[in-house]
């Protein structure tokens, strides 16, 4: 197997981290990276910003409740990103871009390609042999991390990057069996029981791991969740607030 | 520089392929790396549907005007999928469940996380020595492609992939300067000249360049586009049909 299959294979989240920074040379490769990945049409529709300031990385770890924002040795924001083509337009051209960028379409193209940049940086760390998670959390510290960020329209923060010298080794989580997720030439809906089984062995994952035990299934911990009424009308809110007004 | 890092840096997207099939081998390593990334809390809210119907990916490949879906090795479609949670739920728990997954922080949640295993699947084809191209474009034969997958609610196709033995090198196309893209502590917004100068490399990229020369700025490309009547709406509308709602 490739170093690169390996590299995939071998992927953990890792949420302690040796108190030891990135070097630069680690800070750019990370970047450079993320700056290879494809995007639709070149489009690049992505920001990266890299958090230095203590005061910050401590106000985002709070209001996100992710203390390993603050721990990690470098700590990147990933952002979906079409002001660079707000700057583009001449002054008349842009309420009609501005209007068209608000569609769901190129939302969802944002985030398509802003995660696939997120994932090379995520493996480009990975193959130097630190450890890192991925941040979807940093939501949570919004609004206010949007004016911390001084992010202008277009500008979405996605999720966060914590990267740093692994402290911990934890076990893999077992994924769903691939004949639940891989189909040919036309989806399998009869999933239910493969679903059950999938929630017995994470139920048996969760209670046997050497940290943080508990008793829950898989879709137990979702379905408990979704089945009350979810506080998410408000990143909607946000969402459009920035311009992707998603009609 | 290691081979991941290698491999990120050599990527060209590759839309000519030598007439030879995957190995079973080859596909089962792809969907094996995707199924590695990380998702939001495990979710795994993706699936992969491979195409080997060779009526069905000429309909495809004619209907999203993508001729190399017909002529790669292997050809996959990544879905944001949610359904496995609604077939969790018990029929009391559906309606609130189904409701809770309309809002737009879980489309984005999926895609992101679809978006994460796509470019695993990518990187995995090319460390394997085959070439691959993402292709948002298959969302142009919706909603026909929607009706020959089969796909239930909140399964959306959001990209094709298709792998093959390479049968060109194209050269690299210039990347957004990183100080365009990557920022420390606050986003950068004074990046008009930075823009027009990459625009000018661009520029230069597509005049130079061996194949399909033209004479194309980076964001003039997109302003012309964006500067019309985008009709894309519909998209939106398929979006609301899948259960996403986008409240």
């Amino acid at each position: 197997m490739n170093e690169v299959l390996q590299v995939i294979r071998q992927h953990r989240s890792i949420r302690k981290f040796k108190n030891i920074p990135l070097t630069g040379e680690q800070i750019e490769a990370i970047v450079d990276a993320a700056q290879m990945a494809p995007t639709s049409a070149h489009l690049q529709p992505f920001s990266m910003i890299g958090i230095t300031d203590r005061e910050l990385r401590k106000k985002i770890a709070v209001h996100s409740n992710n203390p390993w924002i603050e721990e990690c040795g470098y700590f990147y924001i990933f952002c979906t990103d079409l002001h660079r083509l707000m700057l583009a337009a001449n002054p008349d051209q842009q309420e009609k871009v501005s209007s068209n960028l608000g569609y769901s379409y190129f939302y969802q193209t944002a985030v398509l390609s802003a995660a696939l940049a997120l994932q090379n940086a995520n493996l480009a760390a990975e193959s130097m042999g630190l450890g890192a998670v991925i941040i979807g959390g940093i939501n949570e510290a919004l609004p206010a991390l949007d004016e911390w960020l001084d992010l202008p329209d277009f500008v979405i923060p996605l999720a966060g990057l914590a990267v740093g010298v692994p402290d911990e080794f934890p076990e893999q989580k077992p994924r769903l069996p691939r004949s639940a997720v891989f189909f040919e030439n036309q989806y399998n809906r009869d999933l239910k029981s493969q679903v059950e089984q999938y929630d017995r062995e994470v139920e048996e994952y969760y209670s046997a791991r050497t940290n943080n035990k508990r008793k829950v299934s898989w879709s137990g911990k979702f379905i408990s969740m979704l089945e009350k009424d979810l506080p998410l009308s408000g990143y909607t809110e946000y969402v459009k607030s920035k311009g992707f007004d998603l009609k």
